[in-house]
């Protein structure tokens, strides 16, 4: 007996266009830290440590690249914050050899939502997120360090994250990385099996998942983004490739729907040069 | 007795370039207000409301276009603010006749700064200027109402700012007017005496005052960035329009300097198509 016809093609055979090559992407990443940390006068980098596989891989990059006595690792738990997350940063922390600080947010956040009660996950989730960067950006002052930011493509992407928090950055090592991606450099790098084997989290609230958020996995979204975005493709193929007309809707959604988190604030145009318009020099311009 | 010849040339006697016909300025951040709030399914602003002359006008101008009711002006002294600037902000609550919030920052700057003793005035300074855009973006998701900016273009260019501090909002109207242009449509609107008379200050410590910090007059400093931004002018050319060199080098290494405030976190590029290189859709792309 034959088995029946599948109702939709399998996901292509051809080569994972995902694969990265570890030791190339490592040694690109590296370069970027070295050129874009030391041509604007600095030498190191702070960056929050959260558990999680980005901020162990971003710090574990910055640690190759620039020596670990020149990162600084900064541990931002809040009271509501799973335990083991501190843990694993410390884990990270110790197979790196980077500096490290811990410092609990919770005073300062305790103090906002005593004024402002709410329960909203969104709200409180997105204020922790900005705290941390606002402690990062401090520190940054403080230690002449540039703040490192650690969200992969698929993040930045689907709008997984907080606007003027956990996206804001100096330079981001991982941005142009899926978060399949960043598990395959991770596992390169031989991060703690702690940290390689958990389920991704942003750990704003107790028992917290990116795939349970965001009603797709990783490895699906990844494939998909990479057909939208890096290929261009249209939902038509990218439905006829075999992927459910569902994710397709969500996924393409979260794309258009977050491109503000992904640009500047709007200018009103009133002049002939205008900034971030006609007025776009690069970053390091002034260096 | 004839005066002595004057050692350079006074400013250029012809018609003043940064004059501005208020009445088509208004109306073309009115129409942007309008646009640009209701396109992306919004109808409210929030606004942080400092008591000094750029946000009481950003707010005049979003009450005109999108009706008092529509605004929200926030309220956000710290202990060591100066009292008059919380009694200016009301009383341009008062005659804009929007809602406002008052909420004093000071139990969460001061349990961070317990944790992170300094007495850096930088430091302390940029704490409060992210402080106020979390609880801003806070109310925006609580109340769906944007974030306003209130940087003008001579802070913008001159980097006198906090990065993802003040600098941070989703739409900003008086982006592309230089501080001088601020004045002259907030006389046009009547803004209250007491905002339009005082000196300039970000009032993060007491007694501060822009053009003390920056180490020259926004009325200078404003031709000179018209000279050498608006209208492409070279470092020789400004000099000999009269120009002070020290003021020249002065502004031209603070706009060069502070690039990096103007732009986005730096991806490292991987792919074919990174976020803000060869991906760069319009903020309101998905709407």
């Amino acid at each position: 007996m034959t088995p029946p016809e599948p109702l939709a093609p399998a996901a292509p055979a051809a080569p994972d266009p995902l694969r990265i090559d570890p030791d190339l992407v490592e040694g690109i990443l590296s370069r970027f830290l070295v050129e874009e940390v030391t041509k604007v006068g600095f030498q190191r980098v702070v960056i929050g440590l959260s558990g999680g596989v980005d901020s162990a891989l971003a710090c574990w990059l910055a640690a190759r690249a620039l020596g670990p006595g020149q990162v600084l690792a900064v541990c931002l738990p809040y009271r509501a914050s799973d335990p083991r997350s501190l843990e694993d940063a410390r884990q990270v922390v110790a197979v790196t050899g980077v500096s490290s600080r811990t410092l609990d947010i919770s005073p300062q956040i305790d103090a906002y939502f005593a004024a402002v009660p709410t329960d909203d996950r969104r709200r409180r989730g997105n204020k922790l997120a900005r705290e941390r960067m606002t402690v990062l950006y401090d520190l940054s002052l403080a230690e002449s360090a540039l703040v490192l930011g650690t969200s992969n493509k698929t993040e930045l992407l689907l709008g997984y994250g907080t606007v003027f928090g956990d996206l804001a950055s100096a330079l981001n090592p991982l941005g142009d990385l899926y978060k399949t991606q960043v598990f395959q450099l991770a596992a390169h790098a031989r991060l703690p099996p702690a940290v390689l084997a958990k389920a991704p989290s942003a750990d704003l609230f107790r028992g917290q998942s990116d795939e349970a958020d965001l009603g797709f996995s990783y490895a699906c979204a990844d494939r998909l983004l990479y057909h939208l975005v890096d290929e261009r493709r249209t939902v038509a193929e990218c439905l006829e490739l075999g992927f459910a007309a569902d994710l397709v809707a969500s996924v393409r959604q979260r794309i258009r729907h977050n491109q503000f988190k992904r640009r500047l604030p709007l200018i009103a145009k009133l002049s002939a040069r205008t900034i971030d318009c006609d007025f776009r020099y690069p970053r390091d311009w002034g260096r």
